[in-house]
């Protein structure tokens, strides 16, 4: 039966809801494709959970390719095996937390990695067991401090998380690349352009790591790549530090020195500062790069523990607070994912030996005291002498000061090197499509997961979790298929092959729409029919754009000369096709296509 | 492909759960169909999640076919909506209430009402746009005080709701008689017995109401039935009075006489005393039935208040807290469902005047005093002083004590007359597998969805709500469909059509047996493949009566003579099948089943 559009739950809309940033979401809702309800919360009406159950079907289809076997976990979960593994207090805000009539806790589960763990320990115990992937395509519950842009960041989404268990390391290498080609294959079939990206591992633990993006100007990530094929997630890339000096080199450096430089807080006015001062030999001219740049910032500890620490990065490159995350809860030797902010007044007023805007090393706050890559020994720069109005200069370090750990803390840029020698580095803004971890032994090591290997030995399983963003993707393809005047999908996950329209007030036109409609779907096509009487040619064409169905055929003026017009709303090439045998010559056009 | 059960995630179990009450609990654990998660909570296991959806798509197909349109909506909801109906409070603890990161309050849905009515609202403004029928298949959470019974009672559950929207009184007729149609059609698919009985509103609101029971010994819901036809939920039967007498036979009676009664504060006691004290009169001797007693019980409002009141029943009926629960909101002028429990001794206390064991009409405790419908003017009763070892008898209703209201405060026994005049009832125990409910304009009115009828006037929407869960319908067949040995899944539902068992060890046993997978799956059948090896014909037997695939086919030693044994898991029929030829016999067999 076709979707008849005199019936159908659907009422396009001619204006931009008020909320919306992005094309994605101003196209599915106007399309009639979603309906906000609460939030950061979306309805899937009719024609969008067509879309939503073609995307699932196909990553279905590859998930099985591989081997993975479907089960459905419940969304609410029990507290304990996120306690054990430190999650429960690790995902901070971004858990919703539930507490049943008798006060015991429960979580909605952002992911199921705990859960899968135990279900795999309940039934298995050797290694012939393995490896087994196993997945679902499940509702999945974050509380995003700012839900935004339609479906691509909302508090309720439909993921499918799979998991590998294997015995060793090779088997985790072989779930992982097997997991690699599924998605590879299943973007492909989605129509969605991806780059695969290497990843922090974050919260998730574990050691390898990728993302998918689809490159998009909206994207949330930043993402780098060189001509030569190194691609990564900023989060992930490796600054590539100058040499070090050796002692030798070091002594002949000028000793450090103490100079008056008033109202110089900002990095600006140092180096004008500077300039006057002293010249910087060789006919040079100090600039931003040859200063040190003392920046105190916040870790923010399992959502509300704040603690300080100082980070020092060359003067002319800006602190990148999400690369600072991925590398934090490691030096600071907490568990879990800090958040780091910007010090606060209240934060500095904790501290009150710093001099502000005259911070420099061997402040004697006491805080702990990290230094981007770029700060090797035997550098010298010109930084706060941490007392009013002064800097010192020619401070070098490993000779003059110390540090207590090396971290990422400055953006990427395009022109940096690529940490593999392949060339300077462009940056792109990406959406996060997918993303596989190897997590090796993280897991399976909390929660006790063993089996008996071909020695008859205990040994930890190896995991891996992989997850795709169902929900996402239907965001991320509106983004990518669509035009000024509505949505222009993929045939592999438009809500119906064709869309017949019928135009004119003749009873002899509906009766011949009504006849293609039939023809169409013996040809084994599905159907959107534009059937409404009342309704213009003009509304009618304005809906077959803005809902974007891959082919539309218009049923109409054409008739008395026995052709239809068949369209593709991709390309917008429109061709009359006689009537008699068009069935099979449109099936022949999706089919080709 | 074939499940193979070398890989397939399945682990029977020879052994019952040890929390397994049910049937249906102990075999699909045991099966490897679900395992438990957490408290009243399951994952659905590879063979699980097949039969599961494929009783969705039974359900679909059958809403698809009486015009519903498919959506999904959020589980996790803003509360505003469902405080503006009233339901916010009225769930009570039943209901799984969140807070986000910024303190706003959200539930978990048991179900959606709110949510189509606003939807609805958003979409359609005029009566041409109606009748709409709108469903999901969806997750919905309820916070169940005493999860139980495996599927049939968890906090967290998948079902069918749908919604229809209506201009008038007629359309929802209309809906409800479609809706009641698919019902009944569906689980004629299913191949599960129901029945379908008149319902109590409950929570719903709205008028007329059916319940779908499946007739089982385990069931939560006891209904009655009379030979001629009458059908209804114990809480939905209303009790046929005695005639009342007039004033000209009342002021016959004789007056009320208090009397000494001794130790008598049961009612067998009280009967016993009486028969000492003077005899009834005519021969007879007093019984259970002549006595009145005045029960005091506590409705339980939101969860936490608790409020007193008073029923007197015939001494020889028990109170029936269910069916009490049904009417008392109504009488006490209170929203909702309050809960009904027998009153505490705390609870007593607060009402002193009251004696315990001898309390009767008149007593000072102020007290709101309902009557069970059999309590009509001019019936004369044996009942308490209240006053200590003290009754009154001959207390004539209307006469000598009034009440404040009327209610079904007993229990329904086999013999009632049913309401309808249509004979004796008898009683019987079901499980709830849908149920469907004129809501009429409760909503609509509640959140002002209104459209413009014919004549251009504003007119609320009429509406229903139908459900059907899904969860308990997997339940429920496993209960209606296993012996002593395990499943026998009806053919609509099971996980695979055949189950193909390879025993021995030759290796053109499984080379044949392989072959025959092939042949079947080209047939169009799915199988479960039991190729392993290393595992005993016995434990493969065992397996294949556990899981209840319709029909199995053993592939071993007949192969010899060219046979394989074709084996019905209900009826146990066996024949040995030429092997050429098999796996068209087979598809014969199971279409023709």
């Amino acid at each position: 039966m076709p979707l008849r559009m005199s019936t159908l739950f659907l009422r396009t809309l001619r204006d931009d809801p008020a909320d919306a940033e992005v094309a994605s979401h101003r196209l599915l809702v106007r399309a009639g494709y979603i309906r906000r309800s609460g939030p950061g919360a979306y309805t899937w009406l009719p024609l969008g959970l067509r879309v939503k159950n073609r995307v699932e079907q196909i990553v279905r289809e590859e998930m099985d390719a591989i081997g993975g076997q479907e089960v459905q976990f419940p969304a609410l979960l029990p507290k304990e095996p996120y306690e054990a593994t430190g999650r429960w207090e690790e995902y901070g805000d971004a858990l919703f937390r539930v507490q049943d009539r008798k006060g015991a806790d429960f979580l909605l589960a952002p992911t199921h990695e705990e859960m899968f763990t135990l279900l795999v320990k309940d039934h298995y115990s050797s290694y012939k067991d393995l490896p087994t992937y196993l997945y679902q395509i499940q509702t999945k519950f974050r509380d995003e401090a700012r839900p935004r842009a339609g479906l691509l960041r909302v508090r309720e989404f439909i993921m499918k998380d799979s998991y590998s268990f294997t015995v060793d390391d090779a088997g985790l290498d072989q779930a992982y690349a097997d997991h690699r080609g599924a998605y590879l294959r299943i973007f492909d079939r989605l129509g969605l352009a991806v780059v695969p990206v290497q990843a922090q591992a974050g919260a998730m633990g574990g050691s390898r790591s990728e993302e998918f993006l689809h490159p998009s100007p909206i994207g949330e990530d930043t993402f780098v790549e060189s001509d030569a094929g190194f691609r990564a997630n900023v989060e992930a890339v490796t600054t590539v530090p100058p040499a070090a000096l050796d002692e030798a080199a070091i002594a002949a450096l000028p000793a450090a020195e103490v100079k008056d430089t008033p109202d110089s807080t900002t990095i600006a006015a140092l180096v004008d500062v500077a300039n006057q001062l002293a010249p910087r030999g060789e006919g040079g001219s100090w600039t931003a790069a040859d200063t040190l740049k003392c920046v105190v910032l916040t870790a923010v500890l399992n959502g509300n523990e704040r603690r300080q620490f100082i980070v020092a990065v060359p003067g002319d490159r800006d602190v990148d607070l999400k690369r600072l995350e991925a590398g934090i809860g490691e030096l600071l030797e907490v568990a879990g994912e800090p958040g780091v902010e910007q010090a606060t007044e209240a934060d500095l007023a904790r501290h009150p030996s710093l001099v502000k805007g005259y911070i420099g090393p061997n402040n004697e706050s006491g805080l702990p005291f990290f230094v981007d890559p770029r700060i090797v020994t035997g550098t010298a720069w010109i930084t706060g002498a941490n007392a009013l109005q002064q800097h010192v200069f020619g401070l070098v370090a490993g000779r003059d000061f110390q540090w207590d750990g090396v971290i990422e803390a400055t953006e990427v840029r395009d022109g940096d090197p690529a940490p593999d020698g392949s060339g300077p580095l462009r940056t792109r803004r990406g959406i996060e499509m997918g993303h596989i971890f190897q997590l090796g032994r993280k897991y399976a090591e909390a929660l006790d997961l063993k089996v008996l290997d071909q020695n008859g030995k205990q040994v930890v399983v190896t995991m891996g979790s992989y997850g795709i963003g169902v929900t996402r993707a239907v965001a991320a393809l509106a983004e990518s298929h669509h035009d000024q005047k509505g949505l222009a999908w993929p045939r592999a996950i438009a809500p119906a092959d064709v869309h017949v329209v019928a135009t004119g007030k003749g009873e002899e036109i509906f009766a011949a729409a009504e006849q293609l409609v039939g023809d169409l779907e013996a040809q084994g096509l599905t159907v959107l029919y534009d059937d409404r009487k009342k309704v213009s040619a003009g509304v009618k064409f304005s809906d077959v754009e803005l809902i974007g169905i891959p082919t539309s055929v218009v049923v109409g003026r054409g008739l008395a000369d026995g052709v239809v017009e068949v369209k593709d709303r991709a390309t917008g090439e429109a061709q009359s096709v006689e009537v008699a045998g068009a069935a099979a010559a449109i099936a022949g056009l999706v089919r080709s296509a």
